[in-house]
C-alpha cells in the first residue's frame, strides 16, 4: 500500500490552493529546493567540469530513465531521459518507419495531442518518398490499422477528454498487420499504471513534468523494445548517444542499447528536481495510486453532475476507459475556469470549451475535492463566469 | 572599457583553483544561487501553472536570445533558446538545404565538433535522395566551395587547436558560390566578439554552457537571418514552433519570426541560472572582452614555451587566427593534465595528445595566468605525469 498522507506532506502547496492541474504542471517537491540548490551551490559551483563523473550527472539520464521505467512498465535499461517530448517522438518515429521499409503511411488519431502530429508533418517533409500521415477519429483507430500502415503513433490518454485507448489491444492488432507503434505516456507516465513491456509497445515516450512532477521544462524520455533497439539507427545522431563520445571520432557509431537515443549534454539542473520529484515516485505502487484516482475522479463527477447540470461531462464515464483527468464542456469554460481559480481551485481549460481536472493522489485527497466540488458549484449557480474580469484571456491557457 | 575586476568578483570559484575550463563548462555566477531558488520555490512552487505568464517563462527563450544576440551581433529578435546544439545543428541544417533545393552536398571540415558531423549524417539518412557530406581539411575549405554544395557547415574557432575560421570571408565566398552557410559558434559566442549580421551568415546555433556560463545543461540557441526565417519551414515543427500553440489545431502554421525555430517546453530552471549569466554578460563590451583573451593568451604561451620545451604549441600563433583557447600537443597529455589538476589549474584533454586552457576575462586574470604557468612548469620539468594515479582515464575527460 502507498500512503498518500505521507507522499502529500512532501509537497510544497501553495497555501489554500487545491491544485487539480497537475497533469499540467506537477507540484513541487519540497525536498527539491535543497536538492537543486546543492546541485547549482556544491555541484555546478565546486566541481564545475569534474561534476559529470563526480556528481554523476553524466549517468542521470539512465539513471533516473529506470525509475521512470519501473512506472512505465519497462525492462531494466530501456529508458533514457532528454529533449523535449516532441524531439523524442520525432527520434522514436524516425526509428519506427525505418523498422517497416516497405510501407509509407503514419497512422494517428485526432485525439492525439497536436505536437505530436507536427513533429510527424515535419518528419514526413523531410523523409520525402511518398510518406504520408493519416488521421482518422480516435474511434476509428482500431479499424484503421490495415497492412499499408508502417507506424501507428497514439497518445494513450486523450490531453482534453481523458478518454484511453486500449494499449495492450490496439498494439496487437497492430502487430498482426505488421505494424510498429509508438505510444506517447505524456497523459499516462504517473496517472495510471502502464505496461509497456506487457503490451509489446514497440516505442513509448512522455514527458516528465506533468503527472511525475519534475518541474517546469524537465526533460522527456524515451522508451525503445529491448527486441529493436540494436537495429535503431538513431536520426538524431548526437555525440552522447555515440558508442564513444570522448573519443570525437568523425564517424557516427551509436551507442550500446538505449544511450543510442540520446542526443546531447542533459539538463542538469532540472534533473536534479526531477531527481526528488522521483524519490516520492519510489514510495508508490501504482496500483494503489490508481484506486485512488478513480475514488477521487468519481468523487468529483458525482458531485459536480449533482450540483451543476450546465456541466457536460465531455471524458468517459466508465473509470475504466478514463485517465486520471476529467473534464467538462461548457460554452463559457474559459471565464467559469477563471472564476474557479480565482476562488483557489486550479484547474485548466482548452479550445473550444473544455474544462479539465487532474486528479493526482499524491497529493489531493477527499477533502480536496469536497472542497473542489464546492468552488465548481458556487461558479455555475452563481453564474460568475459572466463577470467580464475572468473573460480576457491569458497568452498560455 | 569592462571592469573585470568586478565581474571577477560576481563568480563562485572554488578556493585556490585556476579555471582554465571555462570553456568546457563555465563557473556559477554567485547571483544564480538565489536567482535558481526563486524559481523553485517562489515561482514554480507558488505559481504552479501561472508561471509561464506570471513569471514570464514563455517569453523566456526570446528574451535572453536577444541579450545572447548582442554578443554574437544578431539583429534585435532573430535569436531563440532551446534543446540542445546538437538538436540546433539539426534544425538549422535542415531549413538550410530546403533554402538550396537543386543541390545536394552538405560541406564541412574535420576540424568540426564530431557532434555537427553526426547529426548532419542523420540528416542526410533521412533525407535521403543523393543528400551526401563532404569533410574537407579545415585549410581546404575554402577551395571546396564550388558551385554543387549547397550548405557549408563549420564551427567558428576549432574545438581542440582554437583555429578560427574567416567567418566574414568564407560567407561571402560561400554566398558568391550559391552557398548557404550554418555557423556553430560554441566555441565563440562570449570568447570574442562576433558579427553574425555583419559577416552575412545565414544560420548560426550555439551553447550556452561554456563561455556564456549558464550552467551545466543550459539550453543552446539558433539564429536565422532575417532574410530567411520566413521561408524556413521547420523540420522539427513542435507545438512551441506553430503560430498559435494553445489553439491546438491540427495542422502545422509556422509561428512568426525565430518563434517558429522553439520545438518544445524551455527548461526554466536552467533559463533562470543562464539569466543570471547574462546579467554579468550585460556588462561587458567584447572588443574589451578580446584584448583581455589575447592578453591572457599571450602571456600563458610565452611562459609555457619559456619553460616547457616538451609542449609544443597547437593553436595558431598569430592571435588573430586563435579563439579564446590555447592548445600544446605532449604525448603524456592526459596524465600531464591530471598532474595540472591535482595542483589547483584546471584545463581539459582532447584525444590523442592536446591539452587545452581556456582564456575567460571574466573570471581569469594576469595574476591567475602566472600561477598557471608556474604550475605547468612544475608538472613538466618534474615529469609529474609519469605518476601512475594521474594515467587512469574517467569517463568524462
Amino acid at each position: 500500500m502507498t500512503d498518500f498522507a505521507a507522499t502529500k506532506a512532501q509537497f510544497d502547496l501553495p497555501e489554500g490552493m487545491i491544485y487539480l492541474d497537475g497533469n499540467s504542471l506537477g507540484p513541487l517537491p519540497q525536498a527539491a529546493k535543497a536538492r537543486v540548490a546543492q546541485a547549482v551551490a556544491d555541484e555546478w559551483g565546486q566541481m564545475l567540469i569534474t561534476g559529470w563523473n563526480k556528481a554523476g550527472w553524466m549517468a542521470q539520464p539512465t539513471a533516473l530513465g529506470d525509475r521512470i521505467g519501473r512506472l512505465i512498465g519497462a525492462e531494466q535499461g530501456h529508458v533514457v531521459l532528454g529533449d523535449t517530448l516532441s524531439v523524442k517522438v520525432y527520434q522514436a518515429l524516425a526509428a519506427a518507419v525505418d523498422l517497416v521499409p516497405d510501407r509509407r503511411v503514419i497512422l494517428t488519431d485526432s485525439g492525439n495531442f497536436p505536437s505530436d502530429i507536427y513533429m510527424a508533418e515535419g518528419l514526413i517533409k523531410s523523409l520525402g518518398r511518398g510518406y504520408a500521415l493519416r488521421v482518422v477519429a480516435p474511434e476509428d483507430v482500431a479499424d484503421a490499422i490495415t497492412d499499408d500502415v508502417a507506424v501507428l503513433m497514439l497518445t494513450e490518454v486523450d490531453y482534453r477528454s481523458g478518454r484511453m485507448h486500449d494499449m495492450k489491444a490496439l498494439t496487437a492488432k497492430a502487430h498482426a498487420a505488421g505494424v510498429v507503434t509508438v505510444w506517447d505516456l505524456a497523459h499516462s507516465a504517473g496517472a495510471l499504471p502502464v505496461d509497456v513491456a506487457g503490451c509489446g509497445a514497440d516505442f513509448a515516450v512522455g514527458c516528465t513534468y506533468k503527472y511525475l512532477n519534475g518541474g517546469p521544462g524537465a526533460p522527456a524520455f524515451i522508451y525503445v523494445a529491448p527486441r529493436h533497439i540494436d537495429r535503431c539507427q538513431p536520426a538524431l545522431s548526437g555525440w552522447l548517444g555515440h558508442a564513444a563520445p570522448f573519443a570525437f571520432d568523425l564517424d557516427y557509431r551509436p551507442g550500446t542499447g538505449i544511450e543510442r537515443m540520446r542526443v546531447g549534454t542533459p539538463p542538469v539542473l532540472q534533473m536534479a528536481a526531477l531527481g526528488s520529484a522521483l524519490d516520492i515516485w519510489d514510495q508508490v505502487d501504482m496500483q494503489a495510486l490508481r484506486a485512488a484516482s478513480i475514488a477521487l475522479s468519481e468523487q468529483f463527477i458525482a458531485g459536480v453532475e449533482a450540483t451543476c447540470p450546465m456541466l457536460v461531462l465531455a471524458s468517459p464515464r466508465d473509470a475504466a476507459l478514463r485517465g486520471s483527468q476529467v473534464s467538462f464542456r461548457f460554452e463559457q469554460g474559459y471565464a467559469a475556469m477563471q472564476a474557479c481559480i480565482a476562488r483557489g481551485l486550479v484547474g485548466d481549460f482548452r479550445a473550444p470549451d473544455i474544462m479539465r481536472f487532474g486528479f493526482t493522489p499524491l497529493f489531493i485527497d477527499t477533502d480536496d475535492i469536497t472542497r473542489a466540488v464546492n468552488i465548481v458549484a458556487d461558479v455555475m449557480q452563481n453564474r460568475l463566469w459572466d463577470d467580464a474580469k475572468y473573460q480576457t484571456r491569458a497568452a498560455v491557457t
